[in-house]
């Protein structure tokens, strides 16, 4: 019954990578604790890059200035 | 005062459905612990099918294969 | 495949009380918008209220005050 | 390493108000705390005003009766 | 930069297995997206059995009843 | 109607740091994009330092290697 979360930024994440996230993420609950993958859910939010900031500083900017 | 946030897929909620889960997510609240309606928040969030996954598949994925 | 988180003061919600609200925002789901129950999550988190602000102020000292 | 979520109804937020957010959740951290800014992380959701509920209410009615 | 958060219900989850949790679920946003694993950040909730619902019916019942 | 999450490792921060947390949040909100005081919420989470991971290690072992 785990439910993940995982949030990365939005630039481009493909539909073939999201597939791999979901099965991973469900496979790791799997292995380390075995929980039920049947009733194990996963949901990626993909946030814009202005909307998430590291040090202060909004993830575009940084990339501008190739930090 | 509480907060109640709700996850679904996005896949044509309409404005009206959304109405009434506000609504009866809040009543939800003031039934069962007398909380106040007035500060009871509730958030939406509808999630891309491909973002979501059961089982280790993506929703969209599920649908097509008539899970 | 619905997951709702409410979110609520740690201040003596009983074991019948989560009962009620785990199964009335399940019933909601299916109510509103056809649901299945058997797929459907719900997390609540109960918060210490020196944790919890409102209008800037900690829900336990609002509580001192009468507010 | 502290972790901040801003929900904020989606209506017309800047790009220069969110690194304001995003700076301000940073320091704010800084000061309290004395948290290292580098691993601060500040991610905003805006959230359609018709998925925001207040008293059982959306957001978007909220606003044409003029509540 | 990505963020994780995994919830599990709280029974007995060593310290151990919460490693592998943050060890894999890191390794995973590094193997499929190339992110860069000093800014990856993975949180762990374990939530009460009674505060988890699934089907409209709380963990430790659905325990109980061989569910 | 803003909703703010703070999410910071379980080491000692004291009654008066969530206090100022708290204010400080909402009058970042209030400040940068004049939302209401009285009906901004602020939610602080204390999470373990074995359950949080920076970089796959979690941080009560990232602090015995004086990480």
């Amino acid at each position: 019954m785990p439910y993940v979360n995982i949030k990365v930024t939005r630039e481009g994440v493909t539909r073939e990578q999201k597939q791999q996230l979901i099965e991973g993420a469900t496979q790791l609950l799997v292995d380390v604790l075995g929980k039920n993958p049947a009733t194990t859910v996963v949901v990626i939010d993909e946030v814009e890059m202005e909307n998430w900031g590291v040090a202060g500083i909004p993830v575009d900017q940084r990339r501008q200035k190739g930090m």
